[in-house]
C-alpha cells in the first residue's frame, strides 16, 4: 500500500459549470472520495465583490454532497477549495482537482518509481475562523504556520526543502463585518474590504515562511508587514475572498513514500518580466521547450501555479508601468493579465492558475512559479 | 548624399510629457525638421473616450511648432502622429520618434552599410479626410492604398517585399456625428462609435493589402469585411480613434540607397500564445535570445510593433477566453495585456506598441509583430 | 374564499444570502408554498458576465426546495426568477418576493376592500425555449404574446386596462452557444451576447405589446426592432442574461375578485429626467409627496419597479451626454446608477428595481415606472 | 463704478472643444480680460489618470493666451481653473465661467439691484506650491485659510455668512513624485495616488472651515482628518488632481457693492437621497419647482454646484449601499452619478457640477449644493 496523488484539470463555461468533473466521476476517473483540494480560477473580477468564487464552491460542494452522501458542511470541513477570481486576457476559466488516495496498490504507478525517488505528495489543514480584529496580525502568522506544519505531516513531508507550493486561501473582513467589529471596539489591520484581503495575504505569507523554516517565529514582526518586501516567501501563495472564513492550507512537495504520476517543481520570477525564471523551472522538470512552446515534453505540464505582483515602485527594469494608477481597471488584474500572458504563451496553454496580491510572495515586483507535470 | 533614417525612443510621465523629446532636440539628437512620424502608446482606455491620444498630439504639435517657428496647422500636414491608448499590464507609456533626413552624408553610418545592403527606409502619406459615409467602404480602401503606393515612393521602396510594416491612423464618426449625418440622409457601415473604429481598422488593412499588391483591387468586397477573417495583411497596422480625419500611412521597409543604421524585420503571430513567431522574428534579426531576455544582442532592439485581437471564435488554442464576455474590461484591452505582457518577457522590455483591434492584420486571433533593430 | 396576492421585500448581504426570507418563512410572515417570483436586484455589473443573478437563483431554489420538500427541477417549474444585475450607485440589493394564496379567506385583507374595490392581482406564465435562431424574432414575440394571455388569464385580469406591468425575464446566446449554432448553420438575430440580450429585450417588449392589445399582431415586423423607438409599451419590462433559457412572464395588475392589501400604479418616464412622471405615479397612489421623501404616506410604497434607457441619441433634454462613448463603463450602468438616484431621491428608498435596456419599454431615452403600496 | 460679475456656461464636444466660448468672445458676449475662475465638469474618470482636465485646461489657456495676447504662464497665474473628471449617467461635459468686471457702469444690471441688495460677488487667491509632505497636513490648512480670507477681500465680503460657496482645486502625489519624495526621507500622509487626492480634499475642507471661522484653528488637528466626519463646512468644495500643483481657491457669495445681474444660495444635503435639500435651495432663490422641473422660475438657475460622497457607513438611510466594495466602479464615480442624476432630474437640466470626495464637505454621507440663479 502507497500514498498517491492525481492532478486532473478541468474548465467550465461559466462558475456553475461542475460538469467536466462529475463526467469524470461517472467515468470512474475521479474517485469523489479522493478528492482533497481544488485550485482555479473563475472568471469574476477577483476583488471584493467577487462571487464567481463562491458560486463555484457552493456548485462543487452540491456534486460532491450527493456524489458522496454527505452533508454541504461534511464537504467543507474535508475538502480544500482554492480560487482565484480574474481570468483577465488569454486565461481559461478553470480548476483543477487534487485527489489523494493513501491506501492505494503500490503497483498502480505507470512508470513505477525507482526506490527512493520522489513523486508528488499533498496535504492539507485547516485553521480556526480569526477574529476580524486577528485578520492581518501575528495571530494570523501563528495559525498558518501551524497548519503548514501539519499539512506537512499528513503528506509525509519531513524536509521542508521537498516542500514546493503551499497554497493558502484565507477570508477577509466585508463593509459590514468590519463595521461590527468597530463599533464593539475591535482594532482592525484595516476596514477596508480590499485592503484586508491584502493583510490576509501578508498575514499567510508569514505563515508559510514561519511553517517552512525561512524566517525564526522571533523574527515575524508585524511592522514588516508591507513596508519589507526583500522578506519574501519562494513557495507561498495566498489567495482571500469573502467566501471562506478560516485559513486553508494545502502543501505540495515531491516525496519518498508516494506512488504518484507526477513530479512538482517551482521557481523564482524576479519580476514580471522573468521568461528566464520560467524556462529554468521546465528546466527542473527536464523540459527543453526554450522559444518553443509545442516542443516535446511541454505537454506533460499538467497544472500551472503563479503568484505576481504589480511592482510597487512602478517600474518594471526601470520603465513606468500604469497599473497603480488606473482609476478604471484595478491593478491586480493588470498584472494578472500580463504575467498570465507571459506565461501561457511559453507553456502553449491558458489553463494557467494565475493569482495577483504576491505581497512578500516572491521578490517584490517579481512572484514564483510552480508546474506539476507527468513523471517522464 | 543618402537618405538617412533614425528612431528615438521616448518615455513620458503622463500624455503632456514631452520633455524628453524637448531635450533631445536641445541636445542635438533629434533635429525637429527631421521628424516624419510618432508611434507611440499613451495611457488611456484606447477606446472612443481615450483622450489621452489627442492631448500627446496636441503637446507634441506645440513643441514642434515652438522648435520649428511654424503654426499647429504646418505641423500637422507634415507629420504624422499616430498614438493607440492603453498600456495594459506592464506596458510603459511611450513614443517612438522616427526621422528621415534626405540629404544625409553619406558617410555618416557606422558601421557603414555595405554596397547592395539594405537599410530602414521610411514613407509616409496623407489621405484627404474621409466623409462620414465613406468610413468602412470601398472608398476608403482605395484612399489607403493609394497613399501606401505613395509613401512606398517617398520611401525609394520598388519591391513590395521591401516593405515590413505599415501603419495607418485613421478616424470615425462620434455620436454626434453619426447622429448628423444620418439626420442628412448619409449611409454609415456604423453609427456606433466603437464599430466605427473598427470599420476604419478593417478598410484600412485592406487598402494595405491593395496597396502592397497582397490582393487584387477586384477581389476587395465590402462583403469580406469582418466576415472572411482569412484574408489578412501581415504588414498592416491599423489604428483609428477620433483625434484624426484623414487615414495617415507610414511605410517601413528595409531598401537600398538609406545610410541608416537600422533594419527591420516582421513576423507573423499566429495566435496570441505564438512565442515561436516572436522568436522567429529575432532570428530574422540575427538575435539568438531564445528564452533569455538578458541575452547579448537582444539591446539592438530599439522599437517593437505588434497588432493583436481577441479571437472571435471565443478560444485560445482550443480553450475558452472569456475577453469578449466581460461587461467591465473591453476585449481590447484585455488582449494588449496579455500579448503585451509576453512580447515584453519575451524582449525583456516594456516599451512595447501593442495595438489592438487587429481585423485582418494577421490571422484571426493572432496579430502581427515587427521589430527596428540596430545594424548588427 | 378569495385570491390574495402579497408583497414581501427582502435585503441580503450577498447575492447567496437568503437569510431573510428564510427567517420570515421561519416566522411564518411568507408560506414558501404561496410564492410565485421574485423579482430583485443583484450587485453584479448586470452584463453578460453577471453571474449573481443565477448565484441568488440557485441560492433561493435551495431554500424553497428544501422549505417544500421538492426538487430545484420543481421549484424552476413553479415559480418565476427575474434578477436584474447592477447596484449602482446608492441602489440596495435586494428582492422581492410575491406570493398568491388562491384559497384566502375572504375576511382578512386589513381595511376589506369594499365590494367592487381592485386590488393588487399577479399572475404568471412560462414559453417554452426558444431555439437560438428565435431569439430576437418574430417566434419570441409570439411565445411572449401567448404567456401574456395565460398570466392574465391566471390573474383572472380581463381588462388590458387592469394590467400595469409585465415583467419577463429571457434567455440569450453566449458566445459558445452562438459558435455552436453558427457552426450548424443556424442565422441568429446576434452571435453578440449583449447583443443577444437585447434582442431577447426587444422581441419580448413586442410580445407585451402584442399580448396587452397595444399593437396587433399584423404590425409587429422584424424591421422595427430597434429602429422604431417610436413604438414602445408603457408596461413591459424585460430583463435578459444566461441563466434562464425560456421566457418567463409575470403580469401586475388591480382586480376585482382579489383580496390583497396591495394596488399597483404605472406611470411612463418621458426621459431620464421626468420627476414629473414620477410624482404623477405617487398622485394615482393617493400619495403627496412632492419634494419632499419623508412626507406621510410615502412609506405606503412597498415596491419601486423602473425601466429606464440611455437616449440612443447622446442626448438629454438637448445636452449630450457621454454614457454611449464610455469604454470603461457600460451605458446601461451609468442610466442605472441616474435614474435610481433619481427615483430613490423621490422616494426616499434605495430598494429601488431598476433595469436598464428598455428598448421598446418606454418612450426613447425614457422609460417606465410601476409602484406598489399597501392600500390606504 | 461697481463690481459685477457674470455667469456663462458652455458644454463641449470633447475636452479640447472651447469653441462655444471662443464664439461667445468673438460676439462680444465674454470680455476674456474679465473671465477670473472655471469651474466645469469633463468626461474622464476623475480619478489619478484622468488627463480630460489637464487638456481641457491647456486647451482653455492657449485660447485666453491667444485672445489676451500673454503667454500660458500669464494665464496661469491670473485664472483658475477648476475641473472635476467624471460625467456619469446623465451628466453634461460642461464648464461654467465666471467674469469680474471690476470697473463696470453703476447702471448696467437689469433690473437695477436696489440699494443694500447684494448680488453674486467673486474673489479668488493662489496657494504656493505644497511640498509632498505638506499636502494632507496642517499646512496645507493653514496655506487654504489664508488664501480663503484673500479671495474673500478681494470679493468684498466682510460677512463670512455672506459666503455661499468655496471652490478649491489641489494638486496630489502621483506615484513618481510620491517614490522621489519616499527617496529623500519625507513623510508623507499617503503615497497612494487617490488617497493622497483624498488627504488634499480633507485639508483643504478645514482650510476653509478656518478660513470661514466655522472652526478655531486651535481646533485643527490632523488626527480628525477622516476619522471625525461630523466636523464639516456647508460651503466647502474641494477637488484634487495631478494637472495643478497649488491650491486655488475661489469664493463666491452674495454682498453689497456689486451690480451682478445673479445670486448665489447653498444648502446642505443630508445624505445621497436629500431631495427635501436641493428643493429648500430653491426656496432660498425663490423658485417654486417642487416635484415639477418644468416649473416657470426654473430656468433662472444658471449653475448648479454640488459635493456628494458616497456613504462611508455603507449604508444610505438604513439600507447597504455597494458602492464602496465595487472593483469595477470606483465609488466616486457610484455617487457622481447617482447624486448627478437626482439634482438633474429636479432642475430638469444635465448641466450639474457634481464632485465627489466630500469628506468634511458637508455631512457623512451626504453633501451640499449650491445654486446660482438670475436675480428675479
Amino acid at each position: 500500500m502507497a500514498m498517491r496523488a492525481s492532478v486532473h484539470r478541468f474548465t467550465m463555461r461559466d462558475p456553475a459549470d461542475v460538469s467536466q468533473l462529475a463526467l469524470a466521476i461517472e467515468r470512474g476517473q475521479v474517485n469523489p472520495a479522493h478528492i482533497v483540494a481544488f485550485i482555479g480560477k473563475t472568471e469574476g473580477n477577483g476583488l471584493v465583490n467577487d462571487y464567481t468564487r463562491g458560486y463555484l464552491v457552493l456548485s462543487l460542494k452540491l456534486l460532491l454532497a450527493a456524489q458522496l452522501g454527505k452533508t454541504q458542511e461534511e464537504i467543507t470541513r474535508s475538502v480544500i477549495f482554492v480560487f482565484s477570481g480574474g481570468t483577465e486576457g488569454v486565461l481559461t476559466p478553470h480548476y483543477t482537482v487534487f485527489c489523494v488516495d493513501r491506501q492505494a496498490p503500490a503497483a498502480t504507478a505507470v512508470p513505477a518509481p525507482a526506490p527512493g525517488t520522489k513523486r508528488l505528495a499533498i496535504g492539507r489543514a485547516f485553521t480556526p475562523v480569526p477574529e476580524p480584529q486577528e485578520i492581518g496580525t501575528r495571530a494570523q502568522v501563528n495559525m498558518v504556520a501551524d497548519a503548514v506544519h501539519r499539512a506537512m505531516a499528513e503528506a509525509a513531508i519531513t524536509d521542508p526543502a521537498d516542500v514546493h507550493f503551499v497554497q493558502v486561501k484565507g477570508g477577509c473582513v466585508t463593509s459590514d463585518v468590519a463595521q461590527a467589529a468597530l463599533a464593539r471596539g475591535a482594532k482592525l489591520a484595516s476596514s477596508d474590504p480590499n485592503k484586508s484581503m491584502a493583510f490576509t495575504r501578508v498575514a499567510g505569507a508569514f505563515g508559510v515562511m514561519q511553517g517552512l523554516g525561512e524566517i525564526a517565529p522571533e523574527a515575524v514582526d508585524e511592522a514588516s508587514f508591507f513596508t519589507r518586501p526583500e522578506i519574501w516567501s519562494a513557495r507561498a501563495s495566498i489567495s482571500s475572498g469573502i467566501e471562506v472564513g478560516e485559513n486553508e492550507v494545502v502543501v505540495f512537495g515531491n516525496a519518498a513514500g508516494w506512488t504518484s504520476d507526477f513530479v512538482i517543481a517551482h521557481h523564482t520570477m524576479e519580476d514580471a518580466l522573468d521568461i528566464n525564471g520560467i524556462y529554468a523551472c521546465l528546466d527542473d522538470l527536464g523540459i527543453a521547450a526554450r522559444g518553443d512552446n509545442r516542443a516535446t515534453g511541454i505537454e506533460r505540464i499538467v497544472c500551472a501555479l503563479v503568484k505576481c505582483e504589480p511592482d510597487a515602485r512602478g517600474q518594471v527594469r526601470g520603465q513606468r508601468h500604469t497599473m497603480w494608477q488606473d482609476g478604471d481597471i484595478n491593478a491586480q488584474r493588470h498584472i494578472r493579465g500580463a504575467v498570465g500572458g507571459l506565461v501561457a504563451g511559453v507553456l502553449g496553454d491558458t489553463r494557467i492558475f494565475v493569482s495577483g496580491g504576491a505581497e512578500h510572495q516572491g521578490p517584490p515586483g517579481g512572484g514564483l512559479l510552480a508546474l506539476i507535470a507527468r513523471a517522464a
